[in-house]
């Protein structure tokens, strides 16, 4: 088997394991509803498939189920289910429509029953009922996109204005219990980011919201300002929440794909942060470093690196790593670098990801083209296009971030 | 003890392990040697400091030796031995005359008899008999520079120029044998690049320095034009070469230092050479996944990281990446990032490298200090100062690149 074989098939069962469809199975699989009825609220952009996947799975069981998903990714019916699709990354009106058919379906629960509520990225825009009109919301988040407020600034305050968000839906869905189980997408699973965390405690607090309110002058309604001193749940006691399919997964499920493959997997880390093209040079270190191992070995960092753009070619952050990996492997023998967005998609391109190996420097340097030069372009679509490096997987239904991964075979 | 108690030991520990005298030591530890005389070249910034370790160690069993350092590094007499001073990192005539006594202590010899060659880094500049007038060699290499040619080409070219680089000098010893100890300082520790490798065989060949002369059209001389097509020694039968202290050693020894105060120790790289900000983000990335083990663990990056200047403040390569590591693993508990030189100078500053912990960053923001803002403006040392984060040891008198180290206490 080529080396680029072996990368193929760790990208292809990593990704298999943080399918929404999957991920519910798991989750689902060791979890008893032994009580009263159980109501489907599934939100996010992977809402459909984790909604049908529990259908499927639970079929009869489901009494009713509400969808609240992105326009154009509801795939077919599901049986007693209603599917909306809604705005994203803008709330719109039919993201309302959507939280209120979700609202009342859990109105007027019984202790006996269950509310199974899936979560996906993209929640906090398709799962929003406003406290105040849709236009002033909107109004207040430009307001604060506009001053530069940190995300978690800008959730501080707006989940004081919306019914749902910061543990508010489970509030609302009390006596009935919460099973929630959470398609991850944010680095290190900060639960009450999530979509806002919906069925989540609230460590924000009233004082918080208020003073950034006041930081940034912030133009508000008096219903607003009244608004930020409601304190969201700080305790929710009939919530129980699995996180499945994260990122941390996906690294998980590459490290027993490789360990198949005879190498020793190695999980530096799953809250991959920094420069993509950074990430790629410290693992063509790490490369260059492990050359006399007898063992084979694979390092494995997962996680959501970022791009300075600084050029106007194609590309994306995984693209890049790969490729600035490639300039630091040069020569090497059975060694590559790839990376790839569980996504399927990389950057505006139809590539997911890229893959280089000892090899790529040389046939790029023979089609023309140098790796620095291309880096500083942001091109490294046409560069990988030429060693044939691009990764292609289609669009996988899931996004739990990208994993990288180093082989190093002996 | 505090972790930065710990630090500072790792610290000293890997720093002393590396020093040129204990490099020489370790080196001539289990070497004998059994015949005829021994003659002392050493050479570089750390020469005199090599020389007078293996003065020390060999007493009268050194017949005669020259050295040749930088202005103001000969620290006193060595038995039997001159010492020159010279240019760096422009030869000038300081460095012919010191490099022509070398060659007359090394003319005539026996093949019994041994040239012990210390080798520090520094010497391209500090070691050199020019084949053409030194006013000539100056001018090429300035052309060199100004047309963007890399080390790699310029050192093809140069190794043609002198009489004693690329494996020329080991040439002129025989029929002596040559037992060369290396204290590197380059990463990978390529030997025929350190100081253009005097006793290594030369890999470039003729038609690469000819081809680089007319790829930048350099203006060269009917004699500089022949001496590029004359070939340097590609083998060398009369050569031992020992590496030491060199940033493995570093990093070796920082693994010894963490092990000894109970940590598992994971040396990542010792080959690090990317932008020192991001290798702290992916340090602290790696520190945040790692949060739930059982076991005290130590992560070894060694190397040499860069700095794009994008401020006028004032900080180095080690204290940027330590101090970015303290954005990534803020809030932490018992987690530290340091970084540090082992010349004990980081940049232009009087500190030799950052240390920061989970705490950090709350103790910066009450000083009213932003990581980010302060890494924009290539503002280290004063935030680290305004921290108690800067790392102090002095010149070490040695340079063999820098260690960065993540550790985790449990």
């Amino acid at each position: 088997m080529k080396l680029r074989d072996h990368a193929d098939r760790i990208i292809r069962d990593s990704i298999k394991s943080v399918l929404p469809d999957e991920a519910v199975y798991t989750a689902l699989q060791n979890h008893a509803f032994t009580r009263g009825k159980v109501y489907l609220v599934s939100v996010g952009k992977a809402a459909w498939q984790m909604a049908n996947a529990a259908s499927m799975l639970l079929k009869d069981r489901v009494e009713k189920g509400v969808v609240v998903t992105k326009y154009d990714h509801v795939k077919g019916m599901i049986p007693k289910t209603d599917c909306y699709e809604a705005g994203h990354p803008v709330p719109d009106e039919h993201s309302v429509l959507g939280t209120q058919a979700a609202l009342r379906l859990i109105s007027d629960l019984t202790e006996d029953d269950t509310v199974l509520f899936l979560l996906s990225g993209g929640g906090s825009s398709l799962f929003e009922q406003p406290l105040i009109p849709l236009h002033e919301l909107s109004d207040i988040t430009g307001q604060m996109l506009s001053c530069g407020a940190s995300i978690t600034e800008m959730n501080t305050v707006r989940k004081r204005l919306s019914a749902v968000k910061g543990g508010r839906f489970a509030k609302r869905c009390e006596p009935a219990r919460v099973y929630s189980i959470v398609l991850s997408d944010i680095l290190g699973d900060p639960l009450d980011m999530i979509a806002s965390g919906p069925a989540y405690p609230d460590s924000s607090t009233c004082s918080q919201a208020v003073r950034i309110a006041q930081k940034y002058k912030l133009q508000l309604s008096k219903k607003a300002w009244e608004l930020l001193k409601e304190e969201t749940p700080k305790e929710l006691t009939n919530v129980e929440t699995q996180i499945t399919g994260s990122v941390r997964e996906l690294c998980r499920a590459a490290a027993r794909a490789a360990k198949d493959l005879g190498y020793e997997p190695v999980i530096l880390t799953d809250e991959l942060d920094c420069e993509a093209r950074e990430a790629g040079a410290f693992l063509a270190s790490i490369a260059r470093s492990h050359q006399s191992s007898r063992k084979s070995l694979a390092f494995i960092a997962g996680g959501e690196t970022i791009v300075h753009l600084t050029g106007t070619g194609m590309g994306g952050r995984n693209q890049e790593l790969a490729l600035s990996g490639a300039a630091g492997i040069a020569g090497l023998a059975d060694t590559a670098i790839f990376s790839v967005g569980s996504d399927g998609t990389d950057g505006p391109t139809d590539a997911a990801g890229g893959y280089c190996d000892g090899q790529t420097k040389a046939v790029l340097a023979q089609a023309g083209i140098d790796i620095c030069q291309t880096l500083t372009q942001n091109d490294a679509y046409h560069a990988l296009k030429a060693s044939g490096g691009l990764i292609f997987t289609g669009p996988t239904g899931t996004n739990v971030n990208d994993v990288a991964v180093l082989l190093i075979r002996r």
